[in-house]
């Protein structure tokens, strides 16, 4: 018996929309670069429009870019970041979430299909001794919304887990890189599931939801953006022709286009989710909320 | 009196085979990513065979990424790095190589338009004291080609730099930001100016020369390389879908389309070092060998 | 019912001969300093007699010091280290060997007493995937002999720890803060549950054993040692006057004066063990083999 | 002809009331660990007598350790610190601010015998381009009095190097590795060439000035210490047993101790001074000011 995963976001190619919002930066002749192009700007703006909030928005190459430079702006490196034992900060990042914090620590939880619960959180922040300055001190709490299990969140489930990281003193990062796929799924507001709910920071991910290349950092209060642009250019993410970030975020964010493409990436996840369920020895670990899914399958049929 | 700067070579678009190499790799549906795609694979022989050498190369989105990552691959971090004063990695990328290194220093030397002369590499190197384990230890000489100040380095220029670095047990980087530019001003075979040169690794930028958003690091000694993927990895550069670095550095160097791209762009930089020198009250400090121009301006021309 | 520990072996001072020796080195007048004295060489040689070994041998000034600094030596920064959920250097040193090894993960692995299980870190090191550059490589097993929670390992008990650890071409590092404690128990030759059960690397302590403030850190292979010197000097623990901590040393290893100081301080923790466990409502949870005592209590005796 | 220097403040053993402070604390039996004993708590009410100001004071074991923990904390990791080329902290500690600032720049400045001039510093501050986020942001000026090369700054030449710092918005450091042996040659108020010229944080070394090995980190404004215990534990440097350097630091303070020390260390370098100036075919560069003496020798001399 093992458990499969099937299907992975990052292998199929840009939608046609974001192709031709691509071409049509291409065609303008010389803008401002690092940032200071209308592309990048009207981009920041449409961001702001899916969460109603006058965030502070930037746009990096990658997802574990992202993840690592918003973490380190809400962590001391002598602090400790509380996440899943799946998370793809601790599992798939090759420690850069360490690198660009300096060396703070991730304390990762157990959680079935990657869905913290509250009274997990809770026991390990309460048993955990507090003796200054020996103990890391508990920093941020990282949540993955959809999960690395292929599971949502609720708003209710995620303003549970970040009241109990306030009581602690403790920031809230969400990491996004399927955060499409989760509203596709829970028809929420995305505030509701992200700064309503206690998240300060979000890591929006579209590179696994059909664009070429592009994530962006959204900070809920401005404050804690402070000196931001430092941090992203020091470690290298701060891309010189920053208006093809801004066109296929755009784009991705135009009329819904990246619910769409979340809706189909999910219903095919569904779909074989059902056909794998039909087959002789398989079994599902747990009923597939987003795009992933993952399914125990006897040998043979393997 | 003020010293200005012409044009920047971020602030233009793709051409036309690099967006068109886009939509191809774009068609292709799905494929493996993290690298191991088809497109990346036919951009790293192109590398090779523009350098008549089994390099290692690996894609990156940023300069200022194959700068940093290249130098912490040579240098411990309790060492030091031998540049310029107006070197890029030393003005321009928020401490980026510090990060990186993990604290290596960097050491600026004077130098007119940011050509290095070798006698003053040679005076820094034989005056500082090396009591070990108080001061850093000279670990890499960083040339920059063409240089900041829209210079170029000669073959024998570089191997004499070279030699003197390695009288010391150093490596030797070279920044090829505008690499392309430099061999079409030198009109000489890449590998000449570079590891038959005695450089042991190259950012080679595609970026400022032609691409959307590209730079190659390339290891001319395949150990150095050693665990360059995670720090890759690591350092958040690993883009997921390589297959779109990798088609636009293929279009680039096909066919010697990036040289001709830098010839022109070279053609353009003279011809406005023409204009501005007729200027009354203009002077130019140095003539371009590149495609950078800097001049002084009486006030009122400004 | 609460868990108590009692006794801290840093609040108490120095033995007798360790002060004498610190005055006779006082009383030398002008001598090397950085650790070119006779005093830190002799003490050198006592390290190495002690371990039948041509060890490589550095004294820094803390604990924590000493692990951090021996664990950078081990692991690249995209490593991992494994160690047991209690130990010193996941939970007491506020991420210094983060900080040090400029940010490799600890895997903190369950097990009871602070004792690791050659099973658990079998099952661990299995179970993990391995898919280059993502996950974090598994660099290093550290081990704390006697364990946080006053456990002693077996020269047995390492060996099959440690032969796990080279099977997945892991180094191994022992935290001895307690070292003089568990040979004190064991009664084994030092070098039988180091380097001949495949220890590379130790952290010696002789803060909490005996002397003003002193550790040292042994590489039993001295290639492992390569550019220490620099590493402890950036580090900020390369101490000027050096003749102090190689004066503590030197006296506190004489004639088995270290393991006497152990044998009392073993013996007055099983005396407090004993009376202890006469007392109503309390419960070792396991019996102590060094001089750390663990007990339940129920609330009133507290 | 050859430019020597004369005398190493290292190389000398403790005062006999550091030595008879050390005995006593040693003989008190149990104390608390990690500073929390009554020793440390009288020697920080020293330091802050001797500054007439209610600092935050930690003691840490290194002179190198000080200085790159109280930079780090003025410092981001894209912040630059500037300095004389001289400076102990870019020539002799081996990188360990860029370690500890996790990346900082220092800009070294020429200067005569080590001492800054004004508009050398103005010159850099205000030439130096300020394109954020592309250039490191000027953060901290680190001064050393005495300065490396035996000279000592007035209160007035702080204040007119601080007032430019703070023009700029930048913090000042002072590195006191010799500040007893400015003030013995000042003559004035230890407050008077610190807090009140503009210092913020001070590196007051005893190591070099009679005690066998401690240093303290002097913070004369309370909020630039936030969490600096953090800091010093990560990094290594909270020793265990405090009592032996808070003993040092209260005996070696006492009745002005620390600067009869230092006026006997100065008058010995100033015999020196005068011996050499004597001898054929020698030429003091400056004259010495501390406890240090730099000489040109004719070779045979020599």
């Amino acid at each position: 018996m093992s458990l499969l995963y099937f299907g992975s976001d990052n292998s199929v190619g840009a939608s046609a929309p974001v192709m031709q919002a691509l071409q049509e930066a291409n065609a303008q002749g010389a803008l401002p670069s690092y940032g200071n192009d209308p592309f990048t700007a009207r981009a920041v703006d449409a961001v702001r429009r899916v969460f109603s909030r006058p965030a502070e928005v930037f746009f990096v190459p990658t997802g574990t870019a992202a993840n690592a430079l918003a973490l380190a702006q809400l962590t001391p490196r002598w602090g400790s970041i509380y996440c899943t034992q799946e998370a793809h900060i601790a599992v798939d990042e090759a420690n850069a979430v360490e690198l660009q914090t300096g060396g703070a620590r991730l304390v990762t939880l157990p959680a079935t299909g990657g869905r913290l619960l509250p009274e997990t959180l809770h026991k390990s922040l309460t048993e955990g001794s507090a003796d200054r300055p020996h103990n890391a001190r508990p920093s941020v709490l990282s949540l993955t919304q959809a999960t690395e299990g292929g599971l949502v969140y609720s708003p209710a489930e995620v303003k549970a887990l970040a009241d109990i990281a306030r009581t602690h003193r403790m920031k809230v990062h969400m990491d996004g890189a399927r955060f499409a796929n989760a509203i596709a799924t829970l028809g929420c507001d995305p505030a509701d599931v992200t700064w309503r709910a206690g998240v300060d920071v979000l890591t929006f991910g579209a590179s696994k939801g059909g664009v070429l290349q592009a994530e962006a950092v959204v900070f809920f209060n401005p404050a804690d953006a402070t000196d931001f642009d430092y941090r992203r250019k020091q470690g290298g993410h701060l891309v010189s022709k920053s208006r093809y970030m801004g066109a296929q975020f755009e784009a991705w964010l135009q009329g819904d286009h990246w619910l769409e493409l979340a809706r189909h990436a999910n219903a095919q996840a569904l779909a074989l989710a059902d056909g794998l369920e039909k087959l002789p020895g398989a079994r599902l670990p747990w009923k597939p909320e987003a795009n992933e899914v993952f399914c125990f399958l006897a040998r043979p049929v393997h």
